[in-house]
């Protein structure tokens, strides 16, 4: 299978990284494919523009996902994007790898989300979730974090760190069609000893093994809407 | 009173620029002192970087946090950052002016919200919720959507927007210690007419003059949590 991983830590020395790199050996070990993009050390462009365009269907204004379809069907879009649709487009598993900022992936991140899923492939119209472009690949979201596990739940402080991440799992990823993974999280990671990060790395290992066979999490279902996205029966 | 308008969309003649002038004149005609600050049009960095720090608690490994404080207190914090947090500080009610893009803000503002809410001034360690650094401000999220607004709740395709937005509201806004105002929602901008755009203005306008009257979202309650934020009882 191929494999991509979109990484984005500031610190290369960081724990993301050595998830980035676990994840990297231990698919690889199991015989697949694996692509990397580091989005610090890609210097990745995380704003959506004009400058995204190298041709325009409407030049006296800019409707971003209009833009997007048209120049990727023109093949005019940024190379930088292209290069990261394709990687995209070649994967059976994404991996999301970042430390959560704001309960949501740093803004380089974000901006790979913005520029590289494009109307048109990723989704559009009336192509969501099941029926939208990435139907068919899997995509795991790894993320550490500072907050201690017990702060999340439905009595605790935060509640549900599902829900906090909901325009991510179901927004974006299960937006696209993806099969979207229970998410792995580290939690408390600049407070824990070594050993501790070390059992994480390993837990993580030993989740990949099996990332090829897990089911994913629930999704709206269609069936249960119109053609135009309203309720069958009420 | 003042308010900070943080504003980004690609397109300046974009329906989001109109919500962004109007709360201009109607906010300013009440008498507040209005600031912008239009994310496209100063070419805002989003990107968390060590390039954000002019000085370095720690040369080896960068914790950004840590390096938020300790930069905020020797005031060699990026200059961009410095003024968009002066900015911040010295605001009464903050407005997220910005169309939604994978149910979340445009990256350009993920990376406002990364770089300008700094630790250790906005929130710190127990500081959080109605602790944390903003208390005493106001927050909206004026945000226009391609979507419809029947698209939304408990039985419809998508779930509830405000679950959908749990990460900013609660996981941003909140979080930082601000009143958070129901968010203000432009549904299904670019397929309806300009009168229905113009009736959308009107009633963002009328809405801004009762802006500093309103109730805020409820947020999790720390007299229910111990000072580690555990549940006082089980």
């Amino acid at each position: 299978m191929q494999v991509l991983i979109v990484h984005a830590h500031p610190e290369p020395q960081s724990f993301s990284t050595s998830l980035a790199q676990t994840a990297m050996s231990t698919l690889t070990e199991n015989g697949h494919d694996v692509a990397l993009s580091d989005l610090y050390q890609m210097s990745w462009n995380p704003t959506a523009s004009a400058a995204d365009f190298q041709d325009r269907a409407d030049s006296n204004y800019m409707n971003y996902a209009l833009e997007q379809r048209h120049n990727w069907n023109a093949n005019t879009l940024s190379d930088d994007i292209t290069r990261e649709v394709n990687k995209l487009l070649a994967a059976d598993l994404v991996i999301l790898n970042f430390p959560l900022y704001w309960f949501s992936t740093p803004a380089i991140m974000k901006g790979w989300i913005d520029r590289v899923l494009i109307s048109g492939v990723v989704y559009g119209g009336k192509r969501i979730y099941e029926k939208a472009g990435l139907t068919g690949k899997r995509a795991l979201i790894t993320c550490t974090l500072g907050g201690r596990q017990d702060m999340f739940g439905a009595d605790a402080i935060h509640g549900s760190l599902h829900d906090l991440l909901k325009h991510l799992i179901q927004g974006t990823l299960g937006y696209a069609g993806m099969t979207v993974l229970e998410p792995f999280f580290g939690f408390h990671v600049p407070y824990i000893s070594d050993t501790e990060r070390q059992q994480i790395l390993e837990d993580y290992g030993a989740r990949l093994n099996g990332i090829m066979n897990e089911d994913g999490l629930s999704m709206p279902d269609l069936s249960r809407f119109d053609s135009t996205f309203r309720p069958l029966s009420r």
